[in-house]
């Protein structure tokens, strides 16, 4: 190993207190769908996101005006002006608005997150852009799986694999973690047919199922932006870039 | 999907909880180095096994009679008969006897485990023997790695994607578990060359250190048994197969 920076994976927010680590930057990431979500309403415009775990909290932020992102088993809630789908954050509902964002995976793995040295929202859309930055960054890697209610899930572990094996390939960084290994074999295996791959992903059947599994290859799309979110206090707004 | 029994792959014992399965039988594997240990104990004649999760337990055990085995950080405590080493599991020294096994990771593994309709303890060394009861047995099964002081390791996964592949043939199973396909497939990439696979493990570098990777390739060697151990109470036994 050259690098003195290391990289981990923490495949799902219950593992997290074993993979903390203060002085790293955290990438959150959870592509179907919230990540992509998020990054999608930065490119289009939005001004901030408030990521929220509860629908009680969505509506309270209703009741005071904000845009409000919830849906819950692939249905919209009454109170929300729209659902969870990279596809709602429109130019016209999104751009200059602050939107707030209803997730329980999500949330939780921001708010874990947040103990490390700056949290970033991570999606293959802007996957390159998210590289390039912590290469410049000076700072171990930590990238944090949503998962599925706790458990590993495929889709997020690839997109840990692609992101630290480009890292990676900055020799300032090295890896002695399973869980990144494990991650970038398993991109390894997918990458060359990543779709017939994210058949057999379990949430892909989840989405399905209520016919929401439209947005799956474009959440899959990389490199359509350059823009990252990153967290500031409670909320996700656009990292200003300073290098 | 044809089948109507479950496989799925539990990576941590802190994740357990969201695995969970009452109705399972549960293979509780910890391939560096207790499982390996606690099958070659019973090939070599051992009556039973009691797994203790800390020091002063086996301590305890020691003053009251038993031959206990014991060590931390590759050094054989003081108190103890031998190490944990496979190698140490001679018939010579548990042929006919009681053995405690001091083992920190493995031994939360089989508590946890004991909520399911029966635990065995796999390994390479008894797999196919293993696989033949799970599909004789009509019921799910849940593969618990012991993983490494509660993060994920990849020795453990490989055992359970191969074993999950041998399960699997049998169209009584079926999968929709998103770790049970990521062991699969590392299992897959890894098969061909398994010991320059198992070169990347953090926990070859752990034993190494303490030159204790004399063990490794041992580990990896299948069918060597047909013998399960099988959880009785507090004490590991040999599963008397009735069919």
């Amino acid at each position: 190993m050259m690098g003195k920076l290391k990289i981990e994976v923490c495949y799902s927010p219950a593992l997290f207190p074993f993979y903390e680590n203060r002085e790293a930057v955290v990438v959150v990431t959870d592509i179907l769908r919230a990540s992509s979500a998020i990054v999608t309403a930065f490119m289009n415009g939005v001004d901030r996101i408030i990521p929220v775990g509860t629908l009680e909290e969505a509506k309270a932020y209703k009741e005071r005006g904000y845009k409000v992102a919830a849906e819950r088993d692939g249905i919209v809630r009454d109170f929300a002006d729209f659902g969870n789908s990279p596809y709602n954050f429109s130019k016209k509902e999104v751009a200059g608005h602050h939107v707030v964002y209803s997730t329980t995976n999500g949330t939780t793995a921001i708010n874990l997150a947040s103990s490390g040295s700056q949290v970033l929202i991570g999606a293959w859309l802007n996957i390159t852009a998210l590289a390039d930055h912590i290469r410049n960054s000076g700072r171990d890697l930590l990238i944090l799986c949503a998962g599925w209610k706790n458990k590993f899930n495929l889709e997020d572990t690839l997109f840990a694999g692609a992101l630290s094996k480009m890292v990676l390939q900055d020799d300032q960084f090295y890896t002695i973690c399973d869980s990144t290994h494990g991650a970038m074999d398993l991109y390894e295996a997918a990458q060359s047919d990543m779709m017939g791959y994210i058949e057999k992903v379990a949430q892909r059947h989840r989405l399905r199922k209520n016919n929401l599994d439209d947005v799956i290859g474009y959440c899959h799309e990389p490199d359509l932006t350059d823009l990252i979110p990153v967290l500031k206090g409670k909320e996700l707004v656009r990292l200003i870039n300073d290098k």
